[in-house]
């Protein structure tokens, strides 16, 4: 017996027969400008559940504690249920997307070192960019706890570009999520995909993520078929 | 001999004899929205000059190094010449303006903590709030430097605060700005006045600063008067 949870702009969650598991279930929506923008794109929920499963499995293999069970089918994962960190966590590693915008550097510029940031998750505000004094004094999480975030999204940060450079893969910048297990340790939850990363090819550098969606360059299947080929030729 | 060295938007800087040492003329130029918005409102110069000079005067001596010499006139001061850092540093004590907005918090709520928050001085880029990940990324600063303008602001909230609570108004933020001496000391610069502060009557809550401009709730003039009159009566 499954029941619906919620459904989010790209994923469905369901119960399980246990309580502290969920089942997820990878949709082919895509939306762009906080939600104002949607389609439907065939093979995404896929694709995107294939790849964030293979990269969920590499980074518990490096001992970063996950949500990850298993793949349960094409679309399908078995998750440890989080009470979610409502902060998106983003590290860049060159200038694109609202930085670059920000700051009015090149695209893929280069930065002096990699950027921490967080986001506030909130869709009728816009999700917000904080500093940690802003996440303290709106009493979101603790001091420890940011510094938790911090160091773990920097460990992913090194994790990922070293998979990713295999593939020959710049890993541009990412978002990723966190939540609180039933013992109170913070997991990694949600997804790592062309759909929370920016991934461009190291020699052509052409985008394998959803800025193609965002910028309607074309199709982007085939972008996120190359990113999930790539890294199961690395991978396996 | 005196020559204009730059026109700000509320202040002309001149040159003195000594290279070391510039004129402040205070105008009554006022802006809103980054200067989309300008009038001109009689005394608000001459109302700035005199509290931003008393404001420093008493920050002095309570230890910290600012650029502050002398009220000249009615209008000017003389200020040790500084290199600017182009970065606001703004603190707040309770929610308003950008942050209330940004959050979804009521006018004045309380905060966990006091914020400290940096933006880039650009009125190309719309001033951007900035983390200290992206200060180093773009290099505008150092680590240690970053940590030298916290702690500053912090102690110059500590002192504004101790001053306006006996003054009957509570410092609900400000913004300050910090440059380089010719020996390379981090100090204080440019203006504390009711057009870089928000200053409420403890009692009444009613906006005793720039937000009267900003929101055109009527003549900011009385409101200074107010503030400058309070402020002397503490500190003489």
């Amino acid at each position: 017996m499954s029941t619906l949870i919620s459904e989010g702009k790209t994923k469905k969650l369901y119960t399980t027969n246990d309580e502290n598991i969920i089942k997820v279930a990878y949709t082919n929506h895509a939306t762009a400008l906080n939600g104002k923008r949607k389609e439907d794109i065939d093979q995404k929920g896929t694709l995107n559940n294939r790849i964030s499963s293979l990269i969920f499995a590499y980074l518990a293999k490096n001992g970063i504690k996950t949500c990850f069970i298993e793949q349960l089918s094409e679309t399908e994962q078995l998750n440890k249920k989080l009470t979610m960190i409502p902060l998106e966590v983003i590290i860049r590693n060159l200038a694109s997307g609202s930085f670059q915008k920000k700051f009015g550097t090149d695209y893929l510029a280069e930065l002096k070192q990699p950027v921490q940031e967080f986001c506030l998750k909130s869709d009728e505000l816009d999700d917000p960019f904080m500093n940690n004094d802003q996440i303290l004094a709106l009493d979101i999480v603790t001091e420890d706890q940011i510094e938790e975030l911090r160091q773990t999204a920097f460990k992913i940060n090194t994790l990922l570009k070293e998979l990713f450079i295999k593939a020959n893969i710049l890993l541009v910048d990412f978002k990723i999520e966190f939540g609180f297990d039933a013992d109170g340790n913070i997991v990694l939850g949600d997804e790592i995909s062309p759909d929370s990363c920016r991934l461009v090819d190291k020699d052509t550098k052409q985008s394998l993520d959803k800025d193609v969606f965002r910028k309607n360059l074309g199709d982007i299947i085939e972008g996120y078929q190359t990113v999930l080929a790539r890294l199961e030729a690395e991978i396996n």
